[in-house]
C-alpha cells in the first residue's frame, strides 16, 4: 500500500527467485495491487475468487458454486423443520453487492420469496402475500434473503412480518460464515483447474496485468484495469421467475 | 389438555378403529398424554425423540445423532473460513437445558472452548486464554456454546470478548434449525427402528404407558411418570477433556 | 411405439384434459415420440434429461452436475484409502459415449489419468507412466475410466496394469448407479427451474416439438429433429490438461 | 516379524526419544506387535480401529460409525434409481468375517434383505420372496450383502436370481473403498478422541499392553491377549429385524 512496503514487498520477491504472480480475489484485489505490479515491473495474473460472482470478464467466479450448494443444503434442511411446525423462515444468506446466492439457492430450495440487491423489494408485496397464504391455510413460508438486499437482513425482514402478523411463528436464519468453507464442489474445483493452468500459460506466454476467466467455456483474458464489480446482469427468465414465485 | 378435547379425541381414535398408539417426543409429551391414555384406557408406547439427548431410561434419543453430525459440518466449515482470516468464532448449537450436542460436536471438531448448561462457565478463564494464545499468535479459536449455557448464547459470548479484545475480529453464529433436518444418520435410523419395532412388540404384549429406550444395546422399557429429562451424568473423561482443552 | 399404441396414448390425454406436454430425456425420447406428436398434433416440449451432457442445443442437461459431484465425492474417498495404502485405483464412472463425468471429475480429484471415448487412450503411455512414478516412488495413482472408453472398463484397464505390474496392488472400483441418485446440486435445480419455466412459456405462446436449453446463459429452443447425440466438443484447455496430467 | 527388525525398531524409538506407543488396529494388529513391546519393555497402549466393529472390549471401534453412514448414502442414491426403474439390486458393503455395516446400514436402508456372514444365507427363501413380490406387482428389492456372506458376494447372489428370473433386471453394486475414506462422523471423532485420551492417561499411569475401549459409556482397558475377533453378539432384536424384513 505505502511507497515503502511496494519496496519491501519486491525485495522479498527478488530474494525467494519468483518471477511472475498469480493472485486470487475480485475487484478491488487486481486494481490494489497493480500499483506495485506496475511500479516494478512483475508479471502478474489474476483468477475470479469471489463467492458473490459479480465480475465482468467471466461466467463463473471461484467458491461461487460451492457456496450456493451449501446454502441450498441448508435451507433444505430449514425446509424440513418448517414442515414439521407451520413457520415463516427469513432465511439471510451472502452477497453485499449482489444478490446471485440468493437467487440461485431461493430457486433451487422453491423458496416463497427472493429478495436481492438488484430488484427493490416491496415489502407491502410480501406482507400481503403471506396474508393471502394464511388465508388459504398455508402457512410454511421461505424467504431468502440477500445480506445486502436494500429492505434490510434476515432480522430486519423477520421483524416486519412480526409486527404484523403478531399470531405467527417467525424465525430468522443467518446462514453465515459456514458459507465459505466445505469440500469445493467439482465445477469450482475444475474451474479453479482450468484457470490456474490459464494463468500459468499466460504468463509463460508474456500476458501480464490480465484476469484469466470463462466465458462462454473459453478462456479469455481481461485487463485488470477493465475487471468490473456488479456488472453482471441477471437473466431475464430468472427475473421473470421471482416474480411467478411470489405470487 | 381439556376434558372436553380428550373426549373428542378419543372419539377420533374410536372412529378409526385405532386400538393403540405409538407417540415420540420428551417427558413433557409422555407425561402430558398419560392423563389422557389413563382415563379412556388406551394402550400406549413412546418412543424418545428429542435432539438435547436428556432422557433417562434410554443411552440415545432419536435426532440426536443426526444433529450432532449437522452441528459438526457447520463447524467444520467455519473453522475453514476461521484458518484463512485469523479470527475468532463463537458457534451456538442447540441444547436448552443439556449440553450434549456442544459437548460433542465441540470435542468432534477441536474447539478451544465448550460452554454448556451442566458446567458452570468460567468467562474470565476464557478470556485468559485468548490474551495467552493471542501472545503466542495463535488467533484461531472456535468457541462452542450451548444455547442453554449459564453465561448466555454465542452473542453474549463474542460481546464479552469483543469488549475485552477490541482489536481482535469476533463472530457469533447461531446455527439454529439447521440442526433439526437434514437426511437422518444410520444411527438416528437405526434406533428408530429398533424402537418402533420394540413398540410394536410391546403393544401387541400387553405393555403400556411404557417409553421403548436402548440401554447397553438392549431394548428397555420405563413407565412414563419414571421418564426424566435432564438427568444423564456426562461421563467423567469427557468432563476432564473439556478442561484441558482449555488449557 | 406402434399405431395401436399411440392411438390409445392419444385417447388417454384426451380423458384426461392434457393440451400439451413437457417431457424429459435425450434426443431418442424426443425424436421416438416425436412421431405420435406430429400424427396427433400434441404441442410438446422437450427439457434434456441425461446425466452425460452430451446433446447439441444446451450447454448443460439436467443430471451432470449432481452426477458429477458424487463421483467427485467417491472418488475423495477412494484417495483418502489410497494415500494411507499406497495403491493404484481405476475408478469407472458412466459415461457410455461421451467422456464428460470422466473429464470433470477427473480433474476436479486431480486424478494421475482420465480415459475417455472422445480421445483414443494409449494404454501403453500410461503403463510407462506407472513405471515413471514407481521408480520415484510415487505410487497413489488414480485412473478415472468412462465406462465407453475405447479400451474398456475399469476391469479391463486394472487386469492389463496387474498383468504388467504383478508386485503392485490396483483395485477396479465401478461406481455404478450411485451416480443417478442423491439429493440434486443447486445447478441441476435452478437449471430444472429454468427450463420447466421456459417449457411452459413455451407451450402458452404456441411453440412445439422443440427443445428448451440453456446456451450461454439464455433460453433457447431447438426443434426435435436437430437436437443431436454427441456433438458436443470438449474444450481447448481441458484437452491440454488431459496431457498434462498425464505426464 | 523378526529378531533382527525388531531390533532395528527399538534402535529407531531409541534415537527418537520415543518412550511409548499409542497403536491403533485390530486384535492381529496388537498381538502382532505385542512380541516386540514385551522383548524390549516398550510401554505401549492399543486403540480399536477397524470399520467392522467385531473386536471385544469395546463397544465401539473406530471407523465403523463413518463406514456405516457412507453406506447408507449410497444405497440411499442406489434406491433412487430402483424406485425410477423398478428393479433388484444387490449391494456388497465391507465386512469380511462381520456384518455389522451390512446389518446396520440394511435396515437404515430399508433393505427387504440382509445377508451377513453370522445367520446362514437361505437363497431359497430369498429367491421366493423375490417370486411373491412379483406376483403383488412389487419389484423394487435392495439387497445388502457382507462381502463374508457364506452364500458369497453381490455378484454370486445377483447371478444366482438372474438365473431363476431371466426377465428381471438385476443390478450388483461393490461399495468398496469409498467406505474407507471421508470426513468423519462426530461418533467417530468423538470416540477417537476419547480413547486417544485414555490411551495418554494409561501410559502416564504405568498401564502398558493394553486396549483402551468404550463400554456402556465409560472406558475399559483389555490386555492385548484377551482382545479377540468376532465375538460380540448381534442383538437380539436386530436378529428378529431381520425376519420380518425377509417377509
Amino acid at each position: 500500500m505505502t511507497e515503502e512496503g511496494r519496496a519491501k514487498a519486491y525485495a522479498s520477491l527478488q530474494a525467494h527467485g519468483i518471477e511472475g504472480l498469480v493472485l486470487i480475489g475480485g475487484d478491488g484485489t487486481f486494481r490494489g495491487a497493480n500499483i506495485f505490479f506496475k511500479q516494478y515491473n512483475i508479471p502478474a495474473v489474476g483468477l475470479p475468487g469471489t463467492i458473490d460472482k459479480d465480475l465482468s470478464g467471466t461466467d463463473f467466479t471461484i467458491g461461487f458454486d460451492t457456496a450456493v450448494n451449501t446454502a441450498v443444503e441448508a435451507i433444505d434442511k430449514i425446509r424440513d423443520t418448517a414442515e414439521a411446525h407451520d413457520r415463516i423462515f427469513v432465511v439471510e444468506v451472502m452477497g453485499r453487492d449482489a444478490g446471485y446466492i440468493a437467487l440461485n439457492s431461493g430457486i433451487a430450495c422453491g423458496a416463497e420469496d427472493i429478495l436481492i440487491p438488484e430488484i427493490e423489494t416491496d415489502i407491502e408485496a410480501l406482507l400481503e402475500q403471506i396474508a393471502r397464504d394464511e388465508r388459504r391455510k398455508k402457512n410454511v413460508h421461505i424467504i431468502v434473503v440477500a445480506e445486502g438486499d436494500d429492505f434490510g437482513g434476515a432480522i430486519d425482514v423477520s421483524n416486519k412480518i412480526m409486527e404484523r402478523f403478531q399470531h405467527l411463528t417467525v424465525r430468522a436464519s443467518v446462514l453465515g460464515h459456514i458459507q465459505r468453507g466445505g469440500a469445493p464442489s467439482y465445477a469450482d474445483r475444475v474451474l479453479a483447474s482450468r484457470l490456474g493452468y490459464a494463468a500459468v500459460t499466460a504468463l509463460i506466454e508474456g500476458k501480464t496485468q490480465v484476469m484469466a476467466g470463462i466465458v462462454h467455456d473459453e478462456v479469455v483474458y481481461t485487463p485488470f484495469e477493465q475487471v468490473i464489480k456488479g456488472t453482471t446482469p441477471i437473466s431475464r427468465d430468472m427475473q421473470e421467475m421471482i416474480k411467478v414465485l411470489a405470487s
